[in-house]
């Protein structure tokens, strides 16, 4: 039974880390999603980030919510002594110039070299020439996992300026299909695309994460915060990109649910879902959790 | 009637568009407000910024709770590709720094060439020799609006170091009222300036909006965000800069007045605010707007 | 009595001033915190903070909901203007880059030569060679406090890179304790030790502040925050920094205390814990303020 409320998980947890060995297997996604939680709780990983200005307060706030550590390091002069020691990386896009470039690339040397995961967030991936090359470069350099809106994934597919308005999205998730799983394809990484449905894909298979509320959007930087999630889900496990992926999606959107019920609007959203990240609990993460095949 | 609650604005709202053509009728400037609000949700124009580090998260929240599609992008690579592509355009100096002026400028040379309206924000414009000469070329450059507060108009007039205390303003408004309209008719810009009551001018005409509460100057960036919030107005109704000014500067205050119904201190008070914003309807709208001329 | 909540503070209050003569005498720490703080929202200092990204909404919140005037001007051409126009600096390393340290030593420098107090922030000193020696670089500059978690004052008082794990501490305040007074002693500087207790020291005199909830831990740069409260309350007291830095950690303890009965998670617990700060009175501030002599 995929991303239903079974009523009955608790007992099924003693059986998810032998399920991880069967990769192919029919997935409990709310049971495998509890046991990333619970391990990043656990593991406290320490997730570099070198992402843009708008988005450090809610991204850092989200990893520190959801049982990571964060750290916004982003000088190349402390590259090669810090990031050997981070679980992951997330590098971002979304205030991109010059000089920051090049530390993202020796961050990301860094990480490949010493078998860390790494994501990126093609953030207005179409919005310049600039921007587009430096995307392309970075996802040349095999990101673990590429987490977009459906317009930043077209752009990175089609090699090209894109119609689409700024940072905003012009396109549903849906519509990234299949650019998705040709950049997975060409690129190795799992591709992620955010929207109603969340797209994880690893070019064969497809996976859709239902959570979620669409206020989310009216937050700054929400798609910013959910990569960083991502960093750190598929820091405590590295093996399982597509899953820890998915996981990271649904739970970032089951603490938007839980959040909407307590706001009244963008603000108060931001800080419930926040709250509620912090707090989630195995019943409501099992009962909320939707993630199927697609 | 000016600045009063009708209770029979909806009508109103029929004859807006026409009014628009009289701009030196009396104006009707709670259904004016009413009119551009509901231009701005149904456009969703993306609004550029060329910001200070604190004000990043709290302007993009504001700007997409009105409705509007912020992009925070500084980098002078991608001004090229992506200014054209804005309906509009704030420049805020409140971290300003030597590797980011030139593109302030090139972008603001972008904007003009392509007939977009474009804002500055001259924050603490007396706070340095550095900082002020950087204002007054921007000023130059023919910004649509100038909005300060009244230390940094009267900086700017003065085109002197201030006694300004840094990023606060050592006058009320209505002390700056005469720099303003000068000011205005040196650069040809609509000059507005918060305060108790916020003053608007383009160097004749002179309006006050009287919507607002004192604690909101107890929330770092709100002058930043209102700057923004008048870039996303004046994009929807360029012709007409300085009522678009009047009306974002009423709108924000009545989301402050809305606000502070609900908060206990400035962060509870943040957030009300941007939750006001977000679902701010046309009937508080018109029974709140409060703006005369002075 | 120390640290306790005796009930009949107020009549206290009028003795404070000829108190703050003895320095030796036993501390009335209650009434002291409560005069700062009556000073600081009397006196709204300006507060010159060369800070890093992640940290800028939250520093400035909390300054302007304690009273002060914040300003984050950071750079080099500005500060010969700028700096000896503020009360004190806080200078904090969390997002150091190579072209931010040259202004944050020529702040430093003017503040000194302007008789300012300055306090430093070494968030995550021992992550980095390059960030280890700038930080020993602005230690032997002479700050007047230096404030940071255990991890950060032992990897300051080694001299060597930590295992520390990023900007978190792997040390509680007491395993710093050593450390901090060897450090004061060498510095000449107040050193300040975050944790379950916050340590505070001249090398020969240790307090301890013992005010806060676990929590705050989870919100990213309150200890940012508490930093460049400190560099407020040394603002309005130069001559008792170890008091000023005391009674500025039990406040921002108390503040999280009290936020802490209304909140739900990190993010509700930040917004009441400045919602606090703002509102915070006489009566409750007497009653909880906790500072012992350890």
């Amino acid at each position: 039974m995929i991303g239903k409320n079974t009523g009955e998980e608790p007992e099924r947890i003693a059986s998810t880390s032998s399920m991880e060995t069967r990769p192919n297997s029919i997935e409990d996604w709310p049971s495998r999603a509890w046991n990333l939680l619970s391990k990043l709780r656990d593991q406290s990983p320490l997730v570099q980030c070198i992402t843009n200005f708008v988005s450090m307060d809610l991204m850092a706030n989200t990893l520190l919510s959801a049982g990571a550590s964060p750290a916004m390091i982003h000088s190349i002069e402390e590259i090669p002594d810090f990031t050997p020691h981070a679980r992951s990386l997330c590098i971002n896009v979304g205030t991109l110039s010059s000089d920051w470039l090049p530390a993202m690339k020796a961050a990301v040397v860094l990480a490949n070299k010493f078998g860390k995961p790494w994501v990126l967030d093609p953030v207005a991936a179409g919005a310049s020439g600039f921007r587009l090359n430096a995307c392309l470069e970075l996802v040349g350099m095999k990101p673990t996992v590429i987490r977009g809106n459906g317009s930043e994934i077209i752009a990175l597919f089609k090699a090209s300026l894109g119609a689409s308005k700024g940072v905003d999205s012009s396109h549903e998730s849906t519509d990234a299909m299949e650019a998705a799983k040709s950049l997975a394809q060409a690129s190795g990484a799992i591709v992620a695309v955010s929207g109603a449905v969340d797209i994880i894909t690893d070019g064969n298979r497809v996976v859709g994460a239902h959570n979620g509320v669409p206020m989310m959007q009216k937050i700054t930087a929400t798609g910013c915060a959910v990569t960083a999630l991502i960093a750190a889900f598929v820091a405590v496990d590295p093996l399982h990109a597509l899953e820890a992926t998915a996981s990271a999606f649904s739970i970032f959107g089951i603490a938007g649910e839980l959040g909407m019920n307590m706001a009244k609007g963008p603000a108060s959203l931001r800080m419930h879902l926040i709250d509620s990240l912090y707090s989630l609990d195995q019943v409501a993460l099992l009962s909320h959790t939707k993630i199927t095949s697609l």
